[in-house]
């Protein structure tokens, strides 16, 4: 039987759940691809600890270059994350023409599309199935599955840690900190959770996923991201009152030949497919001309689910050399001729319905006065509720929800409204999307 | 630019999809594939009737020798449908060294082995993605994503008629007959709907997945199948106390060496993503060793749907055209060697929660004589519910849920109870799956 060789370069979580896969299902594997995935070398700074895998004698290793440029080596797996030496190994990797397959989103989100260029020029594959959405295939699915479709937008809940802290604040009515407190310890979130929190996580997915949709660079730098800190209890009992959930979104779409990216808090209607996902799991739901409307579900981090979608790249990979047709998909998907800047439409210049929640002095005309302002700025309010008196005894929550509006007239119409005297604290905005 | 040529048997309403697609997303696709995907002639007996797509002239013929065996035309798409003479087109094309993609679940179902023969003697390739869940990309996902994966069951709503039907049924508390009107007013049911509401579409669909995911030939008559004329509104209230929904499901799954294979009106705990899955929509949901649980979800029927499907298969056969790797992936995903007849567990050795609803003359001691059948056939109560007087005036509902019980124990069961003289219609049963 043929054997295709791997080297994998980083042993930790997700590098051990590689190695058990190649490992424990090479039969599988095997009867799949019709040739052996042989693990020929592991490379690690660290040797000694016990990761829960039974290696082979002489596997594993702390020379990296037992594996870069080594000609028994077909394939390279990256399991380093982050920016370097990741760009260093894989860069020389490809320029010694093995093919790599990495989960490192970061890596791709910064330097894809110069790490693309390189695959190109040397004529192997760089795959990257594990580096959105931890175990869904949607990067095969794009890539492949809907080429007959022009993608008119993918939208996704990409980062477990966020999903799990907002559907627990949706269910129980709990703060923001008591469960992130919570989510770390249940090893859900980071020690420092900033990087999923915030949003950053979501916008390197989800500059991929545009580029895949939309034939276009990685251009992580236009995606506009907010965090999920902000969002408060309150906001949660409101948006079931409108018949939302909140999730932390990212975007992309395309319309009138301008790209929209972005990341941020949005109430979705609850009868929608993405309100529906739960606790740490993610989804992608694609929207394209031919097929409609899918989704992709399932384990968006996680040992052996990303370990999963590594493998699936490998078995491609592997049938590409035991083929000779390395490069077989283009690395987004579109022929690299057809690959094109797009116009990306500035935040300001967004359409989107709103939640609005104003934290108002109880007194008389405050409506009145916010509607006005709010009118002279073009945004039509489709309905509104007005809370009791709040705990305080001294603030109200007047909470909108308005009808289409630009964002940047939303904007000139809370910098006014921000600076009235009844209005106590800066007012919370949450963007709804009904037409996703 | 190179060209590959594709000849369209069947220009019924998928088929008009598919032209609607290659003509109008001509750009798109060469943009992906590098190459032209041609569509070169399309044969149906009707060359008259207006399919509202503007077809180059020269095209459409009703000369299907125009097409089989034109050494000018790569790729036959078969969207003719049923038995005969799509069987024998198939054949005949593969024979000729034509690459062939279907939608046809009922050719595969039945034929689907002898025709993969055919394919690999004649190293062509036979696609089949639009055949199970019409756009979901399902089949490449089994046979490509999850090749790093043992799979342990793969379960599925894969008939649109059903799941508006039970939909609309549960959500308004309709009449199956009531419902099945309006879904064929609206389309969505065949004015003959047997096929669908007695789950013989959905089992032709399982029969794939469960060669796909298990390694073995297709083998349709072995799948238990039960239709959903048999449910009744009160069984969607009696669900819902419960805390699940009821769908039409097709389940395979492996346990101890052993394949079940069943369709039947299934209730799954409201929670689980496949109870979500509502109106026309079609889902897959996949338990595989590795990536764990993950759900496809989109419109599994419908002109352009499935249409993106079968283009989907398209620009991969063209791919391998091009690479000259015809015959990359083994028709189930598996190399022919590891494809191995399995062993079926027979129907009365499964082993399932059950919803049963006894109809009842209310008489003293009724509950404590099924209670007592049941116990001495193994059978245990997880919980009862006992209504009121029914509409008659004369019978009461009295509804159980078991705990794990096996079929045959609960069919001896039933077979005492239904014999008793307070038993005043033959008990209702719907499985409930709690473990998916």
């Amino acid at each position: 039987m043929k054997k295709i060789n791997v080297g994998l370069i980083g042993f930790g979580t997700i590098g051990a759940g590689v190695a058990k896969i190649l490992l424990e299902n090479r039969q599988v594997i095997s009867d799949r691809l019709g040739a052996e995935l042989n693990l020929q070398k592991i490379a690690d700074l660290d040797i000694t600890t016990d990761r829960g895998v039974a290696l082979p004698d002489g596997i594993l290793t702390s020379d990296i270059e037992e594996l870069i440029g080594n000609p028994e080596i077909d394939i390279i797996i990256e399991l380093i994350g982050g920016y370097e030496p990741a760009r260093t190994f894989v860069s020389r990797a490809l320029k010694s023409k093995q093919s790599v397959v990495t989960a490192n989103k970061a890596l791709l989100a910064k330097h894809g599309n110069e790490l693309f260029s390189l695959a190109r020029e040397n004529g192997v594959d760089f795959y990257y199935e594990a580096s959105v959405a931890g175990g869904i295939p949607i990067i095969k699915v794009m890539r492949e599955s809907l080429a007959g479709n022009n993608i008119n937008s993918v939208c996704g809940i990409l980062n477990g840690t966020c999903n799990y802290i907002l559907s627990k604040m949706g269910d129980e009515g709990a703060d923001f900190a008591e469960v992130l407190q919570k989510a770390q310890d249940l090893g859900y979130a980071e020690a420092d959770p900033t990087f999923d929190i915030e949003g950053i996580d979501t916008a390197h997915k989800l500059a991929i996923l545009t580029s895949l949709a939309f034939a276009t660079p990685i251009d992580f730098d236009k995606i506009h991201v907010e965090g999920i800190s902000a969002v408060k209890p309150v906001d949660f009992a409101f948006a079931q009152e409108f018949g939302y959930k909140i999730k932390l979104l990212a975007i992309a779409k395309k319309e009138d030949d301008c790209i929209e990216t972005r990341v941020h808090p949005t109430m979705i209607p609850e009868k929608h497919m993405l309100a529906k996902i739960d606790d740490v799991y993610n989804a992608v739901f694609v929207n394209a001309d031919a097929l409609g409307p899918s989704l992709y579900y399932g384990q968006g981090a996680g040992m052996m689910a990303t370990a999963s979608a590594v493998v699936g790249d490998l078995v491609d990979i592997a049938r590409n050399c035991l083929d000779k047709s390395l490069q077989r998909i283009p690395d987004l998907g579109f022929q690299v001729a057809a690959i094109k800047p797009q116009t990306y439409r500035p935040m300001s210049e967004i359409v989107s319905q709103y939640y609005l929640r104003f934290t108002v002095y109880d007194k008389t005309s405050v409506l009145s006065r916010i509607a006005g302002i709010l009118g002279h700025n073009e945004i039509s309010i489709a309905s509104v509720i007005q809370q009791g008196r709040g705990p305080d005894g001294e603030t109200v929550a007047v909470v909108m929800q308005t009808h289409k509006a630009k964002e940047k007239d939303l904007r000139a119409a809370l910098a006014e409204i921000d600076k009235l005297s009844f209005i106590a604290a800066p007012t919370t905005v949450i963007r709804m999307e009904s037409d996703l």
